[in-house]
C-alpha cells in the first residue's frame, strides 16, 4: 500500500470511533472540533511533507522488512544515519507546525519495542518479537499513526506498583484468558492519542519480581472497547472557539494531551509484547526514554526556529532590528537552539547497533540532550518576550481591532515601522504569545520540562552513564596518586 | 476624611462612568464583569489591608501635609524608612493577591511629580508644585486610587516626538486656552486605569527644545470626556467567563491593562504639572522609572512568595517534598526571590532627600533591582514548573471533574498522597499554571520584563550611574599606572 | 589612647614574636618578607584610612563603652546604621587594596561574642560577658587587630567532635586548672592571623552534651607559647620573590592564610568566653557566620570595583571601549557587583537588636548575600578575562621587557592604542591576572566560595529561615484550599 | 618512514636550534628546562599514544596520498568519520595530559590550507596547492609537529593592516625575490611553537585589495634565521623550578605560549601558499578558525574529564561523596562537559566536502561549540572549587609537609577520611588548583575564552550563519503574515 496523503489521513481518523471527552461532554466529532482540529493538522503535516519531493529523503525511507517506501515515523532505525535523519525530520516538522506533531512517541516506542522484544525472546523463547514485527509491519504498510503510552498515575511514589493501596495506579493485567489478557489502569499526559490509529502501551518504571502483572506491553486500536480519553486543558484552549484566526497566533496547528483510561480492555495474544518479564520493564523504559530524549533535540529545535524567526520579525516591525542589544539577543537564541540541535545530532551519530540490529542512540548524550531541553527553551522564550515588548500581552482583541471606531484607534496608535500593517504586527505578537504563554507554551515549555521524563530522571541517568570511576582514574594518574 | 473600606472603594469606582471597551463592545458594568472584577479586587486589597490593625504600620502613615492618617499608597516619602516601608507594603500586597494590585503606579507618579514640579517652579517661577500638592492632598484626603500614565505608542523609535509622521504618536497639547489645555494622544499598557479614580499623565522620554507640546504632565478624573480605554487581552482571559472557580487558579485576584485614548481631552489649568519645560521631561521620567523599578523589588517578591509556597504545597501533595532535588529547588527559588528583595530594600535605604524634601531612591541600585526582576521571576517560574510536574498542563477541566463518570476516573487516577484530595491538588496546580502561563503570568513574567522600562533601559542607566571613571582610577592606583 | 597610624601598626606587629613557618623554614622577620609584607600592608590600610579625614565617618566611630573614638573594626554595632556603615567601610577597603584586608574576621567575632556571652551569662550566671567586654575594650583602646579563628580540621565529617578517632581534630580543653585552661587543636585557613595582635577562638559547629570540652571560646595574644602558624601556598606566591613590581600585578597588597596549631596553649580565666555551654556553640557559630557573610557584601564588592575598573582600562588600552559588546560586558559586571552590594546593604538595614543591645544582621538575607558571593565574582572574573584578551596569560615577563633587544620587540608588537605605553598595558593585564588566576584570586574567587562557610552551608540556612510554612499558607489562601 | 616514538620526537626537537628567550635570557636547552619540559611532554603524548595499539584506530590513519600509516595529527580529513575521530583523539589526549597538547593547531592549519590553496589555484592558476601538498606530505612522512601561526598584534583595531601607523603590526612581505620572499612581523600567543618542527603562517583577518602584502601564507622550519620566540608567563610558572613534584599538581604535562618574531625571514618559493590573493585571506581564516573551534569540543572535554575525576576523588577523600549536593554538582559538571562534546561531535558529523575533497566542519555548529567553550569550563572549574574546599588554596607547601616537625602537624590535622593519606589528598588538591588557578588554568580557562577567536568572533559567525531570513519566513507562514 502507498503512503497516505494528508487528506486520507484525516479521513482515516474520522472513521475511528474513539470515546473522547472534554469539558464534561462526549465529543462526537473530534476531527472538526475547533479546539482539537489544530492538533490533527500537526500530525497531518507528517503525511503532507512525506508527499513533498523536496523532503522525501528525510520523511520517507525503505522498510528493511518489506523493501517498500514508508514514512520514517514508522521506521526501525538501521544506522546512525537513520538516527540522525530522524532528528532532522523532527526539526523540519517543528518548523512547519510550531507545535508538537505527536507522531514521535509511536516511532520511539517502535524502536524501543523492537530491540527489547528481541532480547526477551532470546532469553525466554517467547514470541513477542514476532508479534511486534507483525504489528509494526502492519503499521508501516498502512502508514498509521501510533501513540506510545507510558506514564502511569503512580500514586504514592515511594511504593512499587504491586504495593499501592489502589492496585490500578499502574496499568496491569487483571485477567489472563486463553486468547488474550484483560488490562486495567490509566496513562496520563498522552500526547496525540486522539489523532492515532493505534496505541502501544509500555510499563513506566523498572520493576521487581512482585510486579509481574504490571510488566505488560501491548498494542490495541484506539477505538477498542473500554478505552476512553479525557482531554487535558491547555492555556488559552477556548480562545480557539472564538473564531478569531488572529488572536490564537497559530490558527492551524497545535498539540493535545489526554488522560487515557483502560477500563478492562481486552488484548489478543498476538498483540502482546511483554507479559510478566519484569526485568525487561526497565530496559524498555530506558530505551524508549532515550529515544524520546533524542527526539526533543529535533522537534523543539524546529519550534525554536519559528520563535527565533518571529522575534526577528517583530524586532523589524518594531524598528529595533539594528539595535546591537536586539541583534545580540537573536544570536543568543540561535546559539542556544543550535546547542540543543548539537545534542540531538551527537547522541544519534554516537549510536550503536543493538543485538536485534536496530540502532540505539548514545544514552548518556541523549540524556544530556534532554537536560538542556529543560533549560534552554525557557531562556529562548524569555529573550523572545524581551524582544517582543509588552504589547504581546496588552494588545486588544481582534474584535476590538475589527470594530470601526476602536479599530481606527488601534491602527493609529499600534502601527509599527512604516510599511508594516498593524495587523501583521499583531499576528506576529500573537504567535509569540502562543509559544510563550498560550497553548503552544504547553508543548514548548512544560513538555520540554517533563516530556520524556522530568529533569531529575536525566540527572540520574547522567550519573549512571558518566563513567566517574574512569575519570577518577584519569585524575589519579595525572596527580601520581598511588593508593 | 477617613480611609475608605474595601467596600466603599468598590462602590466609589462603580459610580465613575468610564468609557471602557473589550472584545469590540462597550462594557457598561466593569465592576461586576467576571474578567475585570478580579483586577478590582486586587486594588481593593490595598484598602482592606489598611483597615487591618496588624498591617496598619505598613499600610498607613501620617501625611506630613495634613497630619491625618492616610493610605501609604498616597504618601510622599519623607525618609529612607518610608522608602523601605513602601517596599514591604508592596511585598505584603503581592502575597495577598498573587497578582498586580495596580496602585503603585500612582504612588510612584506622585513622588516623581512632587520633586520635579518643585524644581521646575524653582527655575521658572511656575505654580506646578502648588497645583500638584493640591491635587495630591485631595487624593490623600479622599483615599483615591490614581493611575500613572507614561508609555506613549512611540511610532518610529529613531525619531523625536515632534518629528513623527503622525504627530499624535506621543501625547501632546493640541490647543492652549485661557482656562486650560486640550491634549490628544494615547498611553499604552495602562495597568489598573479602569480601577482608578484619577490618572496622572507624564511624558515618556527625554525631550529637546522642539518637543515643547509634548512636554506635558497633568491629572484628570478617569471619566473625563474624550478619555476611552480598550482592554488588552491576557492569556486565558476568557477562562474567567466559564464560571469555574477551580480552573482559573486564582479566582479572586488579577491584573488588567488597557490602551487609553485621549481624544482632545480638556485639562483645567490647576491640574497642569508641566507644560513645555522640555528639559524636565527626562527628569520626571527618570524619577518615575526609578521609583517604579524599586516597586518591583516589593510586589514581585510578594507574588514570588505565593509561587514558592504553591510549589512547596504541590511537592507535598505529590509526595516529593523530601527529595533532596526538590528541597534544593525550593531553596533556589527562595534565594532568588530574596535577592530581589535585597535590591528593593537596598535602593530604598540608600535613598537621599531631593531639594523638595521628598526622598528619592538610589537610582543605580533601583535599576539593578529591576534588571534582576527581568531575569529571576522567569527562573523561579521554571523551577515551579519543574516541581509541579506535567499535570499542571494536562489536567482535565473542572467540568470533567464534576461529571459523575469522568470525575470518578479523574479522582481515582489523579489522587496525590494519602489524605490530600484530588480537588486540592488541582487547585494548587491551577494556581501555578495561572502564574506560569495564565493571566497572572502577564504580570509575573512579561510585566517583570517590560514594566517600568525594558531591560535595555536599565542597562543604559546602570552604565550611566556605574561610576566607571572612578573605578578606572582605583585600578590604576593599584597597578601603579601613571599616564 | 589614640588610634594607631599605619606605621605604628606595622611596628607594633614587628614587636610580636610569633612562630611562623613557610616553605619548611621559620620566618624570623615576617614583617619585611616579600611574600608576607603585602598582606600586612592590606591590614595597614585599615589604619591609614582611619587617619584620613575624608573617610573618618566610615572608618571610625565612638565607642559606646568609653566614649572614645575607635576604629570601626573594633566596634560593637549599635544600630542598623552601624551595620550598614560596616559594609561601606569594607567596600572602601576593598577598593583601596584589591585584596583581603583581613581585619573583618575579628570584628565579626567581636560582635558574635558580645551577644552570645550576654546570653550565656543570663542563663548560667557566668562571667563570660564581663571577660569579653574587658578584652574588647582593651582592643578598642589599643586599636588592635584581632583574628577570629573558627574552622577546625573536622576529620570525619559524619562524626561529632568527641567521637573522632583523634580527639584533637576539633580544638578542645585538655586540662582545667585553677587559673585557666589548657587547649589543644588547630584552626585551618586562618586569614590574617600573622598580622594580628590577638586571636579569638570559637567552636566551628553546633554541639551536643558530649562535646563539652569542645564548646570553648577564648582570646590569646598571637605570640602565646604553644601557638604556631604554617603559611598556606597561594597561586603565584613566589612571584613576589622575583623583585618584579610589574609582574605581580598588585605589588603592594595581598592576603595570607595559615594553619594555626594550638599545642597545649594556656588560657587564663579572664580570657575565657565559653567553656562547656554546648548549646551556645551553635548560636555563636551562626552569628559569626552571619556577620561574616554580610562582610562579603562589602569587601568583595570593593575588590570587584577594582576589577571592573581594570577591565574598563584595558578595554580602552585595547581600543575596544566603544564596542557595544564590551560596553555590555562592563554593564553586566557592574550589575552583578551592585547586586552583591544590595545584599550586603539589605541584610544590614534589616538587622535587629539582640538582648545585649548589639545589632545582628538579618540572617536570611546575610546568607542570601553570601550565596550570591559564591557565584557572581566568578562570572565577573570570566567577563574580565573576556575583555582583557589572551595577552593576560601570554605576556612575557618584566625581565624580557627590560631587556634591550627583547624589550624593543615587545614594545613594538604589544603596544595598545596610540598614547598608551606597553608598560601600562602590561600593568593592567597583570592586575587582572592577579585577580583572576594569581594570588588575589585566592581571595576573590576561592575565598568567595568557601570563606564564612561553603555554599551548601548557606543553603541550609536559607531553607531554615525561608518561612516555607508561611508561604504554603499564602498559596492555599489564594487557591482556596481547605484541608 | 615510520611513526616516531615519543623518545624519537624528543630527540628530534632537541636537535633543532631555535632561538628561545625567557625571563630575559636565551634558553640554550629548552628540552630539559623544568618550566618548558612539561609542554614538550604533552606533545610527546601524541606520539606515545600513536604507538599504543589500543588507541591506534583513533591516533593513526592511512594517508590518502601515500597509503602509509600516519599520525592523525598530520591527516587531511577525508570524511565526516575522520572529523569525528579527530575530536575523539583530542578528548583522549586531553584526558592523558590534563593540559594543552599543542599539536592541533598545525592539524587545523593543514586542513584549512589544503582546501583554500586548491581554490586559489583554481581561480588564479597558481601552484600553492602543489606547494602545500608537498610540504604536507613531507610532514606526514616524517611525522612532524607543526605550529599554525595566525594572531597578529593588530595594533589599532579600527584600521586595516596597510593603514596601521607601524606597517609591521600585521606580518607582511617586505621584499620579493626571484627565489622567495622576505617577511617581517610577529605572531602572538603561539601555543606550542617551541615544541614544533615547522610553523605555518596564515593571515589573521579578512583583507581588502590594499592589503596585498599582508595576504601571505607559508611554512618554515622553526629554526629559520630571523625567527625568535619569547616565552609568555603563566600563572605559577616558576613553581616548576622548585623541584616539588607535589606542589605543581601536574608535574609531567603542561602547555606553553610564545610571542614569535619574524625579523626579515626568508621563505623560498616552494614554501609559499598564498601571496597577495587578498580575497582568500578571509576564507583561510574562517576555515582555520572553524576547525580550531571544533578542536576545543575535544581537547577541553578531555581536560574536563580529568577535572571531574579530580573533583570526584577529593569528594571521596573529604568524606563527602555521598552528600546529595556533591553528587549533584558532579552530575552538573558531567552534563556541561558532555554538552561541549555534543557540539564537537555534531559540527563534525554535519561536515561537508570542499571542492578539494577535504572535509570541512559545519561552520555554524563549530562556532556554537566554541561559544559554549567560553562559558562551561568556567562553571566546571567553579563547581570543582566548590567541591574541593578551601584547603585547595591554603594547604602548606611540600617543603612544610616534608619537614619532620611541621609535617607531623600537617599530617595530623589535614588527614582526610580513614585510609587516605594526607599526601594523596594534597596531590589531588594541587591538581585542581593547577587547573583552576595554576599554569593549566591558562589553557583550561583563558585559552578556552580566547583561543581560536574570542567570544564575539563566534557571535558574529553565528549571526552570519544563523539563517535568520529563513526563520523569519517560517514564522510568517505560521502566523499567516502576507506583506
Amino acid at each position: 500500500m502507498s503512503l497516505m496523503t494528508g487528506e486520507e489521513y484525516i479521513e482515516s481518523i474520522r472513521k475511528i470511533k474513539m470515546e473522547i471527552y472534554m469539558f464534561g461532554e462526549k465529543i462526537e466529532n473530534p476531527v472538526d472540533h475547533p479546539i482539537l482540529r489544530p492538533s490533527l493538522n500537526s500530525v497531518r503535516m507528517t503525511y503532507d511533507l512525506a508527499q513533498d519531493s523536496q523532503y522525501a529523503e528525510l520523511m520517507t525511507t525503505k522498510s528493511p522488512f518489506t523493501g517498500n517506501t514508508i514514512n520514517r515515523f514508522t521506521h526501525i532505525h538501521q544506522s546512525t544515519e537513520d538516527l540522525k535523519n530522524k532528528v532532522k525530520m523532527q526539526r523540519l516538522c517543528g518548523q512547519k507546525t510550531a507545535s508538537c506533531f505527536q507522531r514521535c512517541v509511536g516511532m520511539d516506542a517502535f524502536n524501543a519495542e523492537y530491540s527489547t522484544t528481541f532480547e526477551i525472546d532470546k532469553k525466554y523463547g517467547t514470541k513477542y518479537h514476532e508479534n511486534f514485527k507483525k504489528f509494526m509491519m502492519y503499521c508501516q504498510e498502512n502508514d498509521l499513526t501510533v501513540d506510545g503510552a507510558m506514564t502511569d498515575p503512580k500514586g504514592d511514589r515511594s511504593k512499587a506498583p504491586h504495593a499501592q493501596e489502589d492496585p490500578d495506579l499502574y496499568l496491569r493485567v487483571v485477567e489472563r484468558r486463553p486468547d488474550g489478557i484483560i488490562v486495567r489502569g490509566a496513562k496520563a499526559h498522552q500526547t496525540g492519542i486522539i489523532n492515532s490509529h493505534e496505541v502501544i502501551v509500555m510499563p513506566t518504571i523498572s520493576m521487581g519480581p512482585d510486579d509481574k502483572d504490571y510488566a505488560v506491553s501491548f498494542a490495541v486500536p484506539t477505538d477498542t472497547e473500554g478505552l476512553l480519553m479525557i482531554i487535558g486543558r491547555q492555556s488559552c484552549d477556548t480562545r480557539k472557539l472564538e473564531e478569531s484566526e488572529l488572536d490564537v497566533g497559530n490558527s492551524e496547528f497545535g498539540g493535545v494531551e489526554a488522560l487515557v483510561i483502560f477500563e478492562d480492555v481486552f488484548v489478543p495474544n498476538e498483540r502482546i509484547f511483554m507479559d510478566g518479564e519484569t526485568e525487561f520493564a526497565g530496559v524498555l523504559v530506558e530505551r524508549f526514554a532515550g529515544y524520546h530524549r533524542q527526539s526533543y533535540g529535533g522537534c523543539k529545535v524546529g519550534v525554536g526556529d519559528v520563535l527565533i524567526g518571529a522575534a526577528a520579525v517583530i524586532a523589524e516591525y518594531n524598528g529595533a532590528e539594528k539595535a546591537s542589544a536586539v541583534k545580540d539577543k537573536l544570536i543568543e537564541m540561535t546559539h542556544l537552539n543550535e546547542t540543543l540541535y548539537c545534542c540531538g545530532i551527537a547522541c544519534s551519530t554516537e549510536g550503536k547497533a543493538t543485538e536485534s540490529g536496530a540502532y540505539l542512540i548514545d544514552l548518556l548524550l541523549a540524556n544530556v540532550c534532554k537536560q538542556n531541553i529543560t533549560r534552554f527553551p525557557y531562556e529562548i522564550v524569555r529573550l523572545a518576550e524581551d524582544i517582543a515588548g509588552g504589547l504581546m500581552v496588552t494588545a486588544p482583541s481582534e474584535k476590538d481591532f475589527r470594530d470601526p471606531k476602536l479599530g481606527a484607534y488601534i491602527d493609529k496608535y499600534f502601527k509599527g515601522v512604516s510599511g508594516v500593517s498593524t495587523e501583521n504586527r499583531f499576528r506576529i505578537l500573537r504567535l509569540i504569545e502562543n509559544l510563550a504563554l498560550g497553548s503552544a507554551a504547553v508543548g514548548y515549555r512544560t513538555e520540554s520540562m517533563h516530556g520524556a521524563g522530568s529533569p531529575q530522571a536525566q540527572r540520574i541517568m547522567i550519573a549512571r552513564q558518566g563513567k566517574l570511576a574512569f575519570k577518577k582514574k584519569l585524575a589519579k594518574e595525572i596527580a601520581h596518586v598511588t593508593e
